[in-house]
């Protein structure tokens, strides 16, 4: 189960400040500490600039530059916006990469997909189009399959993808969380060489006790065959429980990870 | 999902010595407590009589009526030999009753599905013949097939079945925790009418940090499709976990009983 850790993002207030006044040191440790905790790919998202392209493009530039002095772990560079992700590469000098994220949108898809040509990168895909997230499990699907059927034709391999089921509040839609890990079922179904990835707190709005929901969640979804997360590896319950889950799962052949876990000292109930 | 309360169970030492010197104090508070903790069985084992099969029944029919005088809630009547199970209904005074455990042996499927058509009883049905525990979901689905059929013939509902799929230590083989719950989704795909359950322990042994490995397994669990477990209700994050697994998998409209156990204080992370 590949960790991507989303600390770094401009929509956290303290991150968004250390950006804007550009604190070294401060992104600097939150990489660090990321790394630390068992992420294998760490999420740099510089935010919109307050909607002015050059700031925006600048600040993910200097985002890029200070998280990849601060680890060798490869980094996902998180946009919205296809100038700010090409800009970000332009500064990467790593050889793995994951951009975040496209979507089925026929522009956007043309853009991003190009980006991840010229460096082999890894693509999140999100299972929707320009109209938001389906609330049903076929629309889903087929925001994928148009999603797969433009990365074959620009020659973009399956395994460059990773497939973001996407997640709506249970407690708006109480059948939403199945919703979710059926979409992400049939994904591996039908498109077997993909991988998928997560983003769990949504499905935990407007409810008490939130990581709570997130953690039983994310041990559903390994079950339901999850590749990669994205979350705070900080939270040592939520890295316990992909191990334990894992492990469960038979991917961990002889309980090697587990244990070695344990032993480690870092298993957290 | 049903709770089925294991703590009243002769292997554990204490409640065993309690059996012996007939503690109905002892007995009656640990009904009381699982009760309170949520419990919606009562599982009573009363253990072999040291082989001695008067003992047996005796202790049983102990058990049974002081069990039956400290709830209202109904007992699952536990024992590996059907004269003791027999005894222990004959003293049963309540309505429902789920009797615990027949397999695919076929006299002890006669003996047991002959008890259990009496009363109307449920009945816990292991996916195992006389070899002990097939280690793969074909065999333990060639069980079911067997106990159907007879259950089908002696006149028994579909309803009034819970096929336990079982479960193998990880440790000695880690495809098992898998096996366990395809096993699970095979059944209910087959026989749709059927009801599933499940004692959770066996998965983790040979581990450290069991509870965790328990409790995670439950969770995947009940997205395949478990409708009921044997555990401990005194466990609180384990029946935590049920109420935030069963929102999850959208079996709890409007977030309804997740919202209630939260102001009730009684989700523990």
């Amino acid at each position: 189960m590949l960790v991507i850790g989303e600390l770094i993002n401009a929509t956290n207030k303290s991150v968004g400040q250390a950006i804007r006044t550009r604190d070294r040191l401060f992104i600097e440790n939150l990489v660090r500490e990321q790394v630390a905790a068992g992420a294998d790919f760490i999420d740099v998202n510089a935010g919109a600039g307050e909607g002015v392209a050059d700031e925006a493009r600048a600040a993910m530039e200097w985002l890029v530059e200070v998280a990849q002095e601060a680890t060798v772990k490869p980094l996902a560079i998180d946009s919205d916006s296809p100038d700010v992700i090409e800009a970000g590469m332009k500064k990467y000098r790593g050889k793995e990469l994951i951009i975040n994220s496209v979507n089925a949108e026929p522009e956007r898809l043309k853009g991003i997909v190009g980006l991840a040509m010229e460096r082999q990168a890894s693509v999140v895909a999100l299972a929707m189009g320009k109209e938001g997230i389906p609330d049903n499990v076929q629309d889903r699907l087929a925001a994928c399959d148009i999603i797969m059927k433009h990365a074959d034709r620009l020659g973009m391999k399956a395994e460059q993808i990773f497939f973001d089921p996407l997640v709506l509040p249970v407690s708006v839609d109480s059948q939403q969380g199945m919703i979710t890990l059926k979409t992400l079922e049939r994904i591996k179904a039908r498109y077997p060489a993909v991988r998928t990835t997560m983003g769990l707190s949504n499905v935990s709005y407007g409810l008490p006790s939130r990581p709570l929901v997130n953690r039983t969640f994310l041990v559903m979804a390994v079950y339901a065959g999850l590749d990669s997360a994205i979350l705070n590896p900080l939270d040592a319950r939520a890295m316990t429980l992909i191990k334990t889950a894992t492990m469960l799962r038979g991917n961990d052949p002889f309980c090697k990870g587990y244990i070695k876990a344990h032993r480690k000292g870092i298993l957290t109930e």
